[in-house]
């Protein structure tokens, strides 16, 4: 298959054979970084801006080493030494970059449709690392890239999502992906935290958290986002870890083998519990993992990686 | 021709023979950032230290890829980090970078004649990014650079500078570059923002923008520097743009070719509309894409290039 | 010798022999910082993650040109972008950080012990850069190394330590280590600043400062560190220098070849005055520079350097 998207924006553009060709790359990629010598000289030459307007670690440092592992030369801007605060326009501001000649701009924004829209602007490969409460598509194929490795496939795959599906692009992005490559995907939260017609995006809203996680191959806990919310749209934490908090007890009403999933950062005691967090069935680190390789696949794919492999 | 400058500190120090020797150099550079990898090994193993005291996006960034596209090994550190707010000497400090046996440190700061006498203290190359309004020689000679691109050379071409000149470090390095290879400056400004005596920096004033850009090769629209000012120096950004902006009718005054230039960030609908920045004269974003290749010839030139070629 | 430490954490766990191997090393490392191309390739494909949880300009800059010169790739999360601030725990970002597999994290930490404890969490080597008040042993390290140049070893040499003694990492790191290489250690401070029990390290405590000085081989300064002081613990600056500090008469009771040292950023006029710190006995500069061999000498030993030195 030859990959041909220029950019990497949203689930949504993605055909059922690229999310699996994104897959198998990242498949491929996941050995380098066990080696001794972790780095290949695929993207030498190379040039990726990190261009973050909102706080990250896990993402930010997962992308950067994603591309240093492949020799690409990485640099990064943040909100704070940007133009931005001197006033300059979104479009000013990636087009200056672009006039740089980057290969590649990793954008993390706080408007949904940011990433699009600037991917119009630019010639050069544009990655979404999450706009507002769009779309987060790296960390959906790296969600998949998880329930692969360990399910072997996603046909009829049972995945409970559970938390603030309003707030969470990483959601949204999940639950299109995932009913794409054909897993059954039930979501779960309190009221003021689900969208109207969301079901519209392949997922069923289950009543509660018990029918929910009832069964379930895959439970993956949303991070209860507080720096994001405006209004409180529960009334306390210990509430919401009694009403929609994994632990024990309810982790038990899924499948045995079931995968418990995070994107971290972890709230401990709200949303998971330590127990389960910690316990057999967590794939929370290999998430991480996957993180990294996932990232070298989407580098690899947007520079045409298939098609003008470098022979250095 | 032999470089042997040091540092590069401002325009003023610069010989007519070396200013057109660094164009040269950026020529031939420019096309490494063109290429499929776009790296040449040719500073491999130097150190530079990226040393900005006051907040930069553009011009930080360019000077990190030229380094990063010359195999340099680039290092920030930025005030916030920096031992400064500790109280520590701005001598301490550059002598402690020195210590850690850099090539070069690329340095701003907000106090004029600060790389002056950074480069006073410390054996190893210093090219200053802008300190105070005193001088900002790499965005005069990326600009030089465009000019040449364009029109060929710089005898008898007229351009025109437009704005906030006493608090512009651009302005000043671009009057003195400019005049040294045979343009004819003409400035305009409201009368607060023109310091006493610049006419012995080569210039003329021109009494309003009309007479200012009439018949203009080049019109360079300087940034309304919110942030620089301590007290309003001017009525209001909407009588500023009146008397002062750049827009078609305006622009109609000059060469029919006349070139468009503006170190940016813009503040579109204030001293440049936005279809003078979008139209078909603008240059500005082959500003940024001249400037990565003119910082590429920087640090060849004062890392002794033309003389300790690598051989790998 | 095989050097076969996991972690850099303190000097207390490492043995004469080992630190005299750790000093060995760095100053067969030194010599590659002077070369025009100042990299071998060492550690290419090695990631080396550099998490500073408070600031520093000088060991964090040190670190990452000491990976940089080996040819790691080094990366860098600081407090404000990490997800310690939505509150995750600190095992919980260290446990993320070691799934991007790294090969060493180098951290610095505002509790005393927070070294020690991650590096029971991850199995990738840990070098401290300091916690707390507990331990800065590469500071102490390239403290020991500046001294053994100098005056060729540390049997029966005289140290005297002056200065925060309770709040200093440095002090306690240095204690440890030269005595245990055969050093005599003498410490002075006001007695707000000498914890109780000091002795048991190995050092004398001086009745004053005149008494700490006489016949000193070498006179380690220490900062007055006013950021981590939460009340006054001496009554002015200027009683401080009058009693403690060093000046050029103080220091004429000191042997006549005593070495002046500091680890910086020195308060001028305080704890030392200009003449001495610029004077011809002040090795103060040379410390910065063994700081990167130091620490080169370092990320080589834990990356099993002398087992398996790459071929490339």
């Amino acid at each position: 298959m030859r990959f041909k998207k220029k950019d990497i924006l949203d689930i949504d553009s993605l055909s059922r054979e690229e999310i699996a060709y994104i897959l198998d790359t990242a498949r491929g990629m996941k050995e380098i970084s066990q080696r001794a010598v972790k780095k290949v000289p695929t993207l030498r030459g190379k040039t990726i801006i990190l261009f973050f307007q909102e706080p990250s670690t896990r993402t930010k440092l997962s992308f950067e080493l994603a591309g240093k592992r492949l020799s690409a030369d990485t640099v990064a801007i943040s909100k704070s030494s940007s133009s931005i605060v001197k006033g300059e326009t979104l479009r000013d501001t990636v087009r200056t970059l672009e006039s740089m000649t980057p290969d590649i701009i990793v954008m993390r924004h706080s408007s949904s449709g940011a990433a699009c829209q600037v991917a119009k602007w630019v010639k050069c490969a544009v990655i979404n690392a999450g706009d507002g409460t769009h779309a987060h598509p790296s960390q959906a194929l790296l969600d998949m890239m998880t329930i692969q490795e360990e399910k072997g496939g996603f046909e009829g795959i049972k995945v409970s999502i559970v938390g603030d599906i309003s707030h969470s692009r990483v959601a949204r992005s999940n639950i299109i992906g995932l009913s794409r490559m054909g897993a059954k995907v039930t979501i779960c939260a309190p009221g003021t935290m689900i969208p109207i017609g969301i079901e519209q995006m392949g997922c069923t809203v289950a009543p509660d958290m018990d029918t929910c996680v009832a069964g379930a191959d895959v439970v993956m806990m949303l991070r209860i986002q507080k720096e994001r919310q405006g209004s409180l749209l529960f009334p306390s934490e210990r509430e919401y870890a009694a009403l929609y908090g994994l632990n024990p007890a309810r982790l038990a009403l899924a499948a045995k083998d079931a995968l418990i999933m995070h994107p971290g950062p972890l709230n401990r005691g709200v949303e998971i519990s330590t127990l389960v967090a910690d316990g057999e069935q967590s794939v929370i680190l290999d998430q991480v993992t996957n993180g990294v390789a996932l990232r070298m696949a989407l580098f690899y794919l947007v520079s045409g990686g298939n098609k003008n492999a470098d022979s250095n």
